[in-house]
């Protein structure tokens, strides 16, 4: 008997993803941080995405409520961000068990709503149920001009790889709990440079890189001396733990080199250089060993 | 200690709602079946809801899987019905337990791709995680020209109120599983007349009704002998049974009258008067009894 355990995440997405096909009003379908629809306006797209929280999964009961609710939202407003767009609507279903203290979903709530006010995003509807255990669904919509909107599957042999911030230990730390997902970071890159390549870290920077790289139909060579990593992580830390939901970027080297000199001074995040771009090598990411991150089934 | 058990959902969702704002690009924000977006096209709306299943609850696992899939697509159809609408786009977010067997899941997105290609839906993303149940929700997109969104507000005394198809055992009978959501239905009864108000029937014709009445600030008076049951169904189980999905509508009289002449010869489902509404009479819904409907915690 085949179980999800045994089949695996990326074969299910696969197999979720066969012969699904879309109408003209659908940019982008499945595959990307978000769906990409054609908005009224011609100079705009929409972007629609959602993501969801499971108690025991993605956060527990001791966890503070508000930094549940936080989190809940804040990574939808990463998928945004990592299209290179503004996050504008959301929609959230919420399953509670009966036993739930109502201080409980108070504090979700409020979190949610800081969440919602940060990022300028209108919180529209949703829907509450009974479940055995807390459950959060968002879905949100956003905007992007057409020029630049960003792929994950753009990325070239020769380009550069950028990151955001620092990675590693986001769940031990509780920083998945409280992340700012990074929508004004991504708005002043794409301001500046035509990006070839972008998604947010939430696996880890390996298993993210290795889907951008299958997505891309490239590989890539990362740099281990140059990946930024929090303080008292290792590199395997750093590449595996996950949850950071900074940005990768692939660039053309001339962009790249013009962003890391902006950032240098202006991005309090900080943005490093952490890898190349190569033509496609048969199984083989780059010069790193284990590439194992956050296994989902 | 206030558990949800006791706070109920009725005032759960006031807390939820309580002090939200929305921006300019909101028209109605939480409420109704659907949140109703200014779209970039001058003639149109968007709609935006979602709405959660969750295993032990909404179904077990001796539903066919191929029905579980259709149904959690179809509840989202049916908001979109409920607002005049016609659905678009749709994100899928999957809580699977690792044990799930891989044929289950598959039988899922069989139910939910065949109700995406019976409605017109582009299926554009979502999300897969671990969850101790199986939980799916999803987040639709539709469309609704501006003069034909119907909202659950705008019922006025003196209308008379119509419902389609039968009502009562769902549930029992598994129709919960295989609805086919009212989107014909309400297309051709909004090109016919302008309807007061609207929404679709999830928790049963009395307490959704009185969720109307709240919500319009007016009373209403059921005239039981005309309410449509399903065979073998009391009156008491077509008023509080819930899941019939079927439309629940306020007219004025001229209008109704049209309208069922109408749908006499021409609507399959059936549209029948129900009842009246009056004006707001404190604390009373009109001549029933008890209105219980499906209690969510």
């Amino acid at each position: 008997m085949m179980t999800l355990r045994r089949l695996g995440e990326k074969r299910l997405i696969e197999r979720i993803a066969r012969g699904i096909r879309t109408g003209p009003g659908v940019v982008r379908g499945i595959g990307d941080d978000c769906a990409v629809l054609k908005s009224g306006n011609g100079r705009l797209l929409r972007l629609f995405a959602c993501d969801m929280l499971v108690e025991g999964v993605h956060f527990t009961r001791k966890a503070r409520p508000d930094q549940v609710g936080w989190k809940a939202l804040a990574v939808n407003v990463s998928d945004v961000a990592a299209m290179g767009g503004l996050p504008k609507q959301a929609v959230i279903s919420l399953g509670l068990p009966p036993s739930a203290r109502v201080s409980f979903v108070d504090g979700l709530y409020r979190g949610l709503r800081r969440c919602a006010a940060a990022y300028g995003v209108d919180w529209v509807g949703g829907d509450t149920c009974r479940a055995p255990r807390v459950v959060m669904d968002v879905a949100i919509l956003g905007e992007v001009e057409k020029g630049r909107v960003v792929y994950r599957t753009g990325a070239h042999p020769g380009d550069i790889l950028l990151v955001t911030g620092r990675l590693g230990g986001s769940l031990r730390s509780g920083r998945h709990l409280r992340f700012r997902p990074r929508v004004r970071e991504a708005r002043a890159l794409t301001a500046r440079a035509k990006l070839h390549a972008m998604m947010d870290l939430s696996d880890g920077l390996g298993p993210d890189l290795l889907k951008m790289c299958e997505q891309s139909g490239v590989s890539a060579v990362l740099e281990p001396g140059r990946i930024p990593r929090h303080r008292g992580c290792s590199l395997e830390q750093a590449l595996n733990d996950g949850e950071d939901f900074e940005l990768l970027i692939a660039a053309a080297p001339r962009d790249a080199e013009a962003l890391l000199r902006w950032a240098g001074r202006n991005l309090p995040c900080g943005l490093r250089r952490v890898g190349t771009v190569v033509p496609k090598k048969k199984g083989k990411l780059g010069a790193l060993g284990s590439l194992e991150g956050f296994r989902h089934f």
